[in-house]
């Protein structure tokens, strides 16, 4: 199935389950913006090379897709399955399986695990009863999902006005988020709510997040969007363009510094300098209680050849140019104006902001 | 003539005169880092091509490159003219022909009026004896450039110890503005004199030539040079990598702010806020007596294409992306720290420092 630009992609989600449940319907987000094409996914090894090869990417589409992956290996398992402990069997190995195809991917994880418990839970019952109850379960995952993004996306439009222009980096809109996202949420979010906002999309080097999704969904939604280089963002800010920053993240410590696509620390000190609010947001379960600052958390280097040859009609630097390519980076909690979850605003000091989100 | 990965080339000018004078010989820039294809111009058209296509490119290169041509013409020319009144009066046409081939070029038309001025000052004289002081003349306009190369790396170099990183951002150096070049003048002249340098070179996006050109002239030199993205550049000063940032400049308003590449004045506020030093270099004639401030100097507009689809084997955004692609930007005169010139190194307040060049 391949549709050549349909009309929003907000209304069309990314991950959903067919109506017969045999099988997770996906957009391949590897063919965006060029060709719009939905896969359905309904073997083990499928589901495993679209995780893996990034057809279905964004920590909370992954965690989505992968409660129905489970589902729909458990129909097919329940069907071979000769009782409940060879049943249970052939679940764990399925999760694994699935499980070891991004295994830093924690909604991964999450997601199939809460499946399995579900299994595990109801030692002994019936295996028909059971893939009812795991019906229920990705059924519940997914609402929960779209609940805690409308909350974000809600919040985050709260702080912004009819007229404005917001700045952005990277994806963590529809696509990536399901519903209306985080990072881009309150775009979205504020667009059908009647409030028009125009968006400066950050191309997001060296993987094009910004051109290929970004843009692509804000577009597809009607949102008045003008992509530029990620050099550009500090003469936008200058003219008089940009009221407010908003990105997602990756990983948030307890005194506020926040992982995120790399370029993220760049524009927030811009936005600093030129005196505009700069919003990180994410659900509260991205903010990690055993990291005290910034400084713990790990920051990916990755392939050198993103940056000299990939998307290229011809390499653009010599073979044995040295390159750093980091994919994320920190940015410092002075310089983030509101960290927006789907439990509110928090603001600083973040140290007690934060700490206060879990008690 | 084509040679793949030749040694150095520092050592290798990008515009040369073919030693029997009938040519202009160039490394067409547009094939670099891929192949080192030699260009020979003996034709007016071949020049203006050359010019137009951006094979040579940078200033002062186009600068040199415009004086050999009218020499090379002016020998052909000399052969047909009938006597003094016709030989001007086709030199008048070739000039008039070679300017137009980019006509906001300060240099070119400074260089071809330089030359043609020649010809005019000596009105009714043997067209040999002509011919041989424009030899003269275009010589000399390259040597001085070498010379004004030389100084302002020098100056620039003083401000480095061995062992410093050092980031740059686009290209100005020996492609560019032959000899050592400007704003990376610093680090050939440095790497020359004995002191080491680690460069982190921007990659500079759209056109990429800190990728296709900058980190292609410091490999070919031998010089340490890690390739970047544009925002990249923040993490890498947070890491303690950076100890000073050098660019070039298009345009300097008496007042210090500095036009260049876009995507300058972003990394100018990342180093005042890491507190690391930013210089900014050129020659004198960069600075503009009849400008006073950066809200002076018009920005040029470009192609959007060059964001959403130049390089790249397929489009990166859609074909209806609205883009906003600014080929410069103005970095205020309170984020630089020195602003280096050939006759040496000015600080604030620049509108003391700078107007004392002039006295």
């Amino acid at each position: 199935m391949q549709e050549e630009n349909p009309g929003t992609v907000v209304n069309v989600d990314a991950v959903e389950l067919a109506d017969d449940g045999s099988a997770v319907v996906i957009i391949d987000q590897t063919l965006l913006p060029n060709h719009v094409e939905y896969l359905n996914l309904t073997s083990a090894k499928d589901m495993y090379d679209a995780i893996f090869e990034l057809k279905v990417r964004g920590a909370p589409a992954i965690g989505v897709c992968a409660g129905y992956c489970y589902y729909v290996l458990a129909r097919q398992e329940a069907e071979a399955a000769s009782d409940y402990a060879d049943f249970a069997a052939r679940m764990a190995k399925q999760r694994d399986y699935l499980n070891s195809s991004r295994p830093t991917a924690v909604n991964l994880s999450w997601a199939l695990n809460r499946m399995h418990g579900v299994v595990e839970a109801n030692a002994g019952k019936p295996v028909d009863q059971i893939v009812k109850l795991l019906e229920t379960e990705c059924k519940a995952i997914h609402s929960e999902d779209l609940a805690m993004s409308e909350a974000i996306s809600a919040y985050g439009a709260s702080l912004l006005k009819d007229g404005d222009g917001v700045l952005t980096h990277c994806n963590a809109g529809p696509l990536a988020c399901l519903g209306y996202g985080t990072g881009q949420g309150p775009l979205f979010y504020a667009h059908d709510h009647g409030k028009e906002v125009h968006v400066f999309a950050d191309e997001t080097r060296p993987l094009l997040q910004g051109a290929r999704l970004t843009s692509y969904e804000l577009t597809k939604a009607g949102i008045d969007v003008t992509l530029i280089c990620d050099n550009m963002a500090s003469i936008v800010m200058k003219n008089g363009w940009v009221q407010a920053c908003m990105v997602g993240c990756d990983r948030v410590a307890m005194n506020g510094d926040a992982a995120n696509k790399i370029g993220t620390s760049g524009v927030a000190i811009l936005a600093k300098h030129y005196g505009i609010p700069f919003y990180v947001l994410g659900p509260t379960s991205t903010i990690d209680q055993n990291c005290p600052t910034g400084a713990d958390i790990k920051i990916e280097e990755r392939d050198p050849d993103e940056i000299k040859t990939k998307f290229y009609a011809e390499p653009k630097a010599l073979p044995e140019t040295k390159c750093y390519n980091p994919a994320f980076d920190v940015t410092d909690h002075e310089l983030i104006t509101a960290i927006i979850t789907e439990k509110g605003i928090c603001r600083p000091p973040y140290t007690q902001s934060l700490a206060a989100l879990f008690e």
